[in-house]
């Protein structure tokens, strides 16, 4: 969350622009649940996972509670409870209903969440018509965070109804996908940096999160960065030389993890007869070596990388390489939902952006000077910056106007079901 | 589960009689779960609980895998993959979806679900008007399990959504419930029975589960059984004495048990305000005092019976003392599907049927000389005689055709979420 | 524990066979520690396990606070804390440290134990000598029970130090055993029982637990009781039979329970290089095919009966059964502590005392008319009357003179680090 | 664990040198152990302790399994199970006795394991009398490992002991220390440090772990450290103003592990009648408010560093901070064995060395161009790099001749049973 105090230096967006924008992020979260019936709606299939109807009516709890009823006067809430039933972990809100039990509230249904969405936006498009210009501009940057905020909640959508479908032994697809002719991967090369203090961090001007900021000076000593992430293939020749059976390559806990979890491939994988299946949106689809590998762990992209004699890059490598690189790639928008091989003859870094974040080494932590805003957005970053670690760059459930070169994306190191990948430096 | 080779002794029902059972018990399905959304059919909000979606499949299931599969051979079953879907516990029939995980699988839907029904019932009709004779001979007694199973199913689907419902923090309510002036408890009286050789056990003529048999003898000391099972008033008594904090009261299991869940109140009761509710199928309710406490374990049900110096009584003296009273009661055929208060000026023994299920305080063991049927079918009753606990008499979720004197229903000491109460003796 | 009101009508014991008696069976204690080092005595390797320096002392402490605290009056405790940290599970008396916390204390140490038993054996020695008559009277029942008591922990410490041992992975012997040659078992004979009503508990004239009581009457239908208990060898056969991987043969929770535990032998059993040994207290030992078959859980021994075409005697069948057989067997004793083949050419039923405890089908439950005594003694059984099962004849680790016919021993139907054993009826 | 390349580029250490070091060291361990009986040796009170007879016989065994056996060819174990019995994670040397059962295993019991460390150190004596220089300069670098390996083991030894003992309900000490005068805390003042590049890691020259390495360069913003540790004093402030009820200073995976484990006071902390007592190796003292706090997690530093307004330094920050600071506390050498008060006047950075270790906001990551050693002893370090937080410092159970400036000792962030305080930044 960008510190207000800062943003609103900015020229604020006009009305229009708000309304335009707003109308526009509210209807892809329609149209990415357009494929699901009320009953995939309801499923939490691991505590990590929210409910496709919590999540709609979170987000747009997340315009109630930070726009309408503070910047509103006029505004009645839609619904006493809800600001207790959709209130992920704002303490300072107010108290929550338990996460791990989402999945086990049938009512409001699929059909009053859309109403709650509708009331709400009915109400937001009178504000934005008709708010004084200085109480507009006050609820600017906070409508911004919501819909960025909407906008991780689209990702964690696809995410998260990906992992429900894959509990059905039907493997059912979320929408099918045309075959796609067989693709050769592009070869790894490995780009090179020098030493020196390099900025790291948001530079202003546009959107940003706080835990962006601020701007500040790392030594980085020389490294190397890898072309394109991991492929499948390259994947699976980790696994053929025994890298989950092999404890060298792992970190300790990680080795833990995988025994306790029986890990053998990475998440969704299947094998049937010798043959690595994966389940993906489009239903059980073979294991394509060209494209990157995904959903795995940070345990796992740090055993493979060990494995493969590099390493992760951290995150200010990784941002430092990134410098003057084109925001292009497999994004949400495209709706092909997952990885694509790297296109063939690339530019020297392939695929910094979408189709698959990447695992940095560099543990979740504030930049020096950092301080999370005041009152209860100030619960949005800051107080996660523990055991977790950083990924960058994006995937193929993103949308392309979300992401930045800056952007933090941040997750505990067992977690798989996000679209994770990683790249190697050394 | 009756052997049947007994049962098909009986005369056999004809082909009409078969049909109109079997409609009327399919459409007694349909018609509870009329006032359920899609999203309320989903829903396993404990491992216990099932989906509604799943236990109307699984009825479905029940008459596709033993009779329609076995003596139908021009049937093809519905779908591939149903039978491992919605196999409860037949280890014989194959393996399983796991139990816990019931609640995780969105598809398919209760559209699918309702197309499934009707498949199978257009079957079974053209199978009960066109199979020989014999084939039907045959396939009466399995199809009358069917029957009696998918009664079960019924009860546990008003006792599921019920605590599915419960967790929703907006306490909705199943279905509205008329308010009803306050009752006052008829007085407890003692009917009294004298010692000797008595005997237990299904009598034959009409059916039976293999549970009920074989009718055998059993030595009853003199004893005496109260006329109606516990009340809520008395049952507050014993709470307001310190019955949740005495463990001298209670089993060593259930002081345990009581300490680790936190239990100060029968299950669905709700303080507010130094008043206690409850969460009914109606909603929220004030606590009747006159009506029968129900939602309690063996352990509750064990301790207060000690604190009222009495105790529970076996199923053996449950059963003598109903000798020839009449199936009457609150049943499920009603609609009131909640406990109701004694009526004034009964007959000795009230209550006996519907209402609640009584704690017995024998354990679910076979009767001398019980064999279970060959096959999978035999997995019905026998496997689950360990660590449970037998209730009798049916409650306001049973339907009225469905129980029978010598019906013994069981369940582990610590459940409490079926309609359970009471009856004490000494 | 006995109703004293019943037990003071017999004549007491005099003032030198009460102190005769005591010091025999709280030497017998100091015996069988013998062979255990300091750091043997501190370890609890699972939550029912004990160590054994806790059993020294809560025996001790059990004479401490029921006989010479209310019957001395000049008594002083020993230690003020030694109230709290060796109660077992008597509320009445006060709050317990946690049993499964026994394994974490270190102090005070064994020597400090020693010195707790000589300070209360000392007092007891004095009270014995100079306590008036009357007092005396009142206090010899008690007296009685806590012999009875630490003749029971006498059995939990080598099954208890069994276990502890076993945990070792060098396999360390508690006492060595000189080889023995091969024996033949026994051949298994039936010996059958008519219909009619018995005479079950205890009959009175000596010492008897308050759950052998009251005596009453059980209708018994015909049946069969085996002439030794299942050998090693049979239980063999049923392994390799497939008798742990076939559900039919089991009841549903031991199933589940077999599974979860990766059951597929005895407790104690280890097959190395196809060749089945078991861990003794004599070491590891080759398993001998003519001994009972030892250390098997209720599910075990009900699944294997099952697989035989056969069942678990009910406890009436059993007590019924062994009236008139003399009380001699395989007892702690003798020092062998494990079981011994059955004698060829033994009488008809063979082994009914020590050797192994013996499953019975029948649940834990209050005789009719029972009623657990007054004050802190009536917690010592009839709170543990639920989801256990009741064996019966004592075992290899049991003193001869602590057990009867009527005697009623209980354990979970999971358990299975008691000597343990079965014999079939049908 | 060093890179012994390039360790031994170093002058090896003498023959006569070696052997005093070995000798002061080991005799350093049985010194600690002297008040402690065999069953204190016995005990793991979590699974994060280990019970002091193993912490003995492991570091025994490290001599034996890195020194011993591949440099000394005459060598012969001394036993042959403890190559199993006695490892603690090295993958590469085999398969471990799992952690959590340490406490579980009473033989070899105390007076064995002597046996066992003076066989080893009969047979280090020999052959660092008699190996040939060249295997002795091969040797000594490992030497040197198993040296400073077994001085952590000692601080463990103190560490796991105190948690053993403090479970003891009588709560008996380690060992007596005579009462101290009343202190007052020394004021806290701020030390100041400008912005620029600064080496950071081992600058060569006598022993370091491979983490320390290699030196490497970074860039540090203006900060300014805490001239002590915060006091026990301070921390009650926190405590009393709401410091364990408030979210909103808590990260949020701290404030889970709060609620769920109840904190809400530093480990071994007990309040009784309202004043605050501790748990420590003298047994229970009250709190001196002189004290640096101590047995605090890493989760209540951070939030208690919040709640006044400033943070947790980086790693980076002390150790710069520390640069020229002489090696002098209050170390395990000294006896106390508890943190003491700041002295009065001290200068501006007091206490960076002994009392308590350090929180740093440091996740435990691999410096640049970190290189884990090959074999074995490359498991050392590098596999813990993961949720983990870095302290610096030593404690007052930490030799004095063991610790540096550039050391870093981890765990994670949830432990607190080490000597752990925290010193503010801003």
């Amino acid at each position: 969350m960008p510190d207000p105090s800062v943003e609103t230096r900015q020229e604020s967006p006009s009305r229009e622009e708000l309304a335009r924008r707003y109308t526009e992020v509210r209807r892809f979260s329609g149209h990415i649940c357009g494929p699901l019936s009320p009953e995939d709606c309801v499923i939490q299939s691991m505590p990590d996972v929210s409910p496709t109807r919590w999540h709609l009516a979170h987000v747009t709890w997340f315009f109630e509670t930070f726009v309408l009823t503070p910047f509103d006067g006029g505004y009645r809430p839609c619904h006493p409870d809800y600001v207790y039933l959709f209130n992920s972990y704002y303490n300072a809100v107010g108290p929550q209903f338990p996460r791990p039990q989402r999945g086990l509230v049938s009512r409001p249904g699929l059909a009053e969440v859309h109403a709650y969405r509708r009331y709400v936006d009915e109400a937001m498009a009178k504000f934005l018509e008709a708010a004084p210009e200085e109480t507009l501009a006050g609820a600017a940057p906070i409508l911004e965070i919501g819909l960025q905020h909407e906008q991780q909640h689209q990702e964690l959508i696809l995410t998260d109804i990906k992992h429900v479908l894959s509990i059905n032994p039907l493997c059912p697809a979320y929408r099918g996908r045309a075959p796609q002719p067989p693709a050769k991967a592009a070869p790894l090369r490995w780009a090179s940096f020098g030493e020196g203090v390099r900025r790291i961090g948001h530079a202003g001007g546009g959107f940003a999160f706080d835990n962006e900021s601020p701007r500040h000076r790392q030594f980085l000593e020389p490294y190397e960065l890898a072309s394109r992430p991991v492929t499948n293939g390259e994947f699976l020749d980790f696994m053929r030389d025994g890298g989950y059976a092999q404890p060298a390559h792992w970190l300790s806990l990680g080795w833990a993890k995988a025994q306790e979890e029986g890990w053998r491939a990475p998440l969704y994988w299947v094998e049937r007869e010798g043959v690595w299946g994966q389940f993906t949106l489009a239903g059980l689809q073979p294991v394509d070596p060209a494209e990157p590998v995904c959903h795995v762990s940070y345990f796992e992209a740090d055993a493979c990388a060990r494995w493969a004699g590099a390493r992760l890059p951290t995150e200010g490598e990784w941002e430092a390489a990134s410098e003057g690189l084109p925001l292009e790639g497999n994004f949400a928008d495209g709706g092909r939902c997952h990885p694509a091989p790297a296109p063939q003859g690339a530019k020297c870094l392939a695929q910094m952006f979408g189709d698959v974040w990447e695992w940095t080494s560099s543990s979740y932590a504030p930049y020096p000077g950092y301080r999370a805003a005041e009152g209860a957005l100030g619960e949005y970053n800051g107080k996660f910056m523990c055991n977790q670690y950083v990924l960058r760059g994006g995937s193929c459930a993103t949308s392309r106007n979300h992401v930045r070169r800056t952007y933090r994306n941040f997750f505990p190191p067992e977690a798989r079901w996000q679209f994770m990948g990683f790249r190697i430096a050394r």
